[in-house]
């Protein structure tokens, strides 16, 4: 049996080149050695869109798209809905009585996201709740690893507790701890060199970015803002146009050797560009072309999406009815 | 259509004289009238029961029977299992992203709930947001009236609040409003008089007690401590034994008589002990020996709670098809 790897994306926006480099692309990868399974997270997304449900709900499909645009195969990853599987809220409403709120208060990675995002008195409490539903996720699909920056620490940890304290309390090992799998690529900076490259902040290249789109980000780009004449020395640290050409281009020694010129003079600015130029549009110029296919064939994006949440929803029910028979909840075995 | 009533009991114990005349007599008539859903709250049961389950689990066949045994008809009745139904725990976590910590904080009956049970810095996250699930399970059923005691009102108030916001996010009057329906009957004391009736203090005659158990429980109930000798006046305010008979003796003039011979000297707490105790086995008798066979039969408690659920599941799935196309997540409509 092989190993089994959970991960998955808000459906909050179409996706970006930050979501290519940071997951999509080792999914691709990691889809061959283990039994992946890609949970498109609507209801996590609802949790601070509560009052805007059509933002989730209407990027479904445009998530589904980029995952299939960038390589992602059907066949052997199982990518599937969390609202269609309803087991993952009922696990979630049993995790939530051995959980206690101070507990949720102090989960550091939530902690940093109510400040960021600014709901003042207002925390909706699915979102303070949010790490028992990604806990619910995690085990209803037994995963042993789960890709996650380092800044998501905690909610594998968080995960792991839920575990423990589920299992010594009905004194059965009826859960799976998972383990993280930490991301090497550090998150990609966004356009504007200001933030993280993020989908919520308009401050982003999207997979289904148009040609003219991509030239036009390029050009914005923030490089040395000291960096005034072609002869200068110019910096790379903070320079977004060297970052994504390290992040993207294909030629390693190419990029070293451009960055040497750089430092030491004579390379222009609007030289780097058109680099970083051409090595997007030739990443991007195929996933467009098939995300344009996919989106236009709705059904088919359907019929793949409900394929998988089928498979899923019988891993999670599976689950769901041993932790259920584990509580003493199994009064007819058939449900 | 006959108005559509749920109401529903925590499954963290047998029921006992309270419930009876606080709200299984009054259901028994509430069933001709309307069309009435009685819900097995498991899941309320494990808010705070989170580290004993079991203490939930092996009592929702003895609340099965006490329905049965004091005449609830499962064939007018739908008797249902909330752990079974899982567009409960679904829709709870939608209403969950348009309610607040803070609100949820300020909930004067939550408040008050957590004050008694001394969970100090330990709350179950499940117990601070059980008004979301319980407003689950009155949408889920469109329940047009809820009984209630007065402390009950604000679950009410919250239930609507959830109501309305999601009506007006969703541009639709998908949810409907419901209205507490006010018990006249005020909670049954202790047999000791010390506090209410309850069925986890362990200070109350159950449904199913035995003709000795409620004989010594009388025996043992609080009178007025300073009527020392037969012939002395007595005293009926906080005299146990008088409200149990203003709440369960059938012969309304015989009690107005007893209590003015009490007030006026000359009637012994035995004498009127024996009345009351008289009075109980009455009632209990039938009850107690139609809970026994109910009991006995536990294949007959299983197969009506099912057919009872399979029913409520329907009613709850079309809700939640309703709410889920209004948050534009009907993807496919077969789920």
């Amino acid at each position: 049996m092989k190993t089994k790897i959970l991960t998955g994306d808000r459906a909050t926006g179409a996706l970006h080149l930050g979501h290519y480099i940071g997951s999509l692309k080792s999914r691709v990868e990691l889809q061959q050695q283990y039994d992946q399974t890609i949970l498109i997270a609507d209801l996590q997304g609802l949790t601070d869109n509560g009052h805007n449900p059509k933002k989730v709900s209407e990027n479904i499909l445009n998530v589904m798209a980029d995952y299939l645009a960038v390589g992602i195969d059907p066949e052997i990853t199982t990518i599937c809905l969390q609202s269609a599987i309803p087991a993952l809220s009922e696990l979630t409403m049993y995790y939530s009585n051995i959980v206690t709120v101070s507990r949720l208060e102090r989960n550091p990675t939530v902690k940093s996201e109510i400040k960021n995002k600014k709901f003042g008195e207002s925390i909706p409490a699915g979102f303070l709740t949010y790490p028992i539903s990604q806990a619910a996720d995690i085990t209803a699909f037994k995963a042993n690893l789960v890709p996650v920056g380092d800044d998501q620490l905690p909610m594998i940890e968080q995960t792991n507790e839920i575990v423990r304290k589920f299992n010594s309390i009905v004194g059965e090992d009826i859960l799976v701890e998972c383990k993280a799998l930490l991301s090497s690529v550090s998150r990609l900076p966004s356009v504007d060199g200001k933030t993280k490259m993020s989908k919520t902040l308009g401050n982003a290249i999207t997979l289904g970015s148009s040609s003219k789109e991509i030239t036009s980000a390029v050009k914005k780009m923030f490089t040395d803002p000291n960096h005034l004449r072609i002869e200068d020395p110019g910096q790379i640290e903070g320079n977004v146009v060297f970052t994504y050409l390290d992040a993207f281009h294909p030629d390693k020694a190419q990029v070293k050797g451009l960055k040497e010129h750089y430092q030491r003079g004579g390379l222009g600015d609007g030289q780097v560009k058109k680099i970083l130029d051409i090595c997007l549009q030739d990443l991007l110029e195929p996933i467009r072309t098939k995300r344009k296919e996919l989106i236009d064939d709705r059904q088919y994006l359907i019929d793949v999406l409900k394929a998988g949440t089928e498979k899923a929803n019988q891993e999670a029910e599976e689950t769901l009815k041993t932790v259920k028979a584990s509580l003493g909840l199994n009064i007819w075995t058939d449900r």
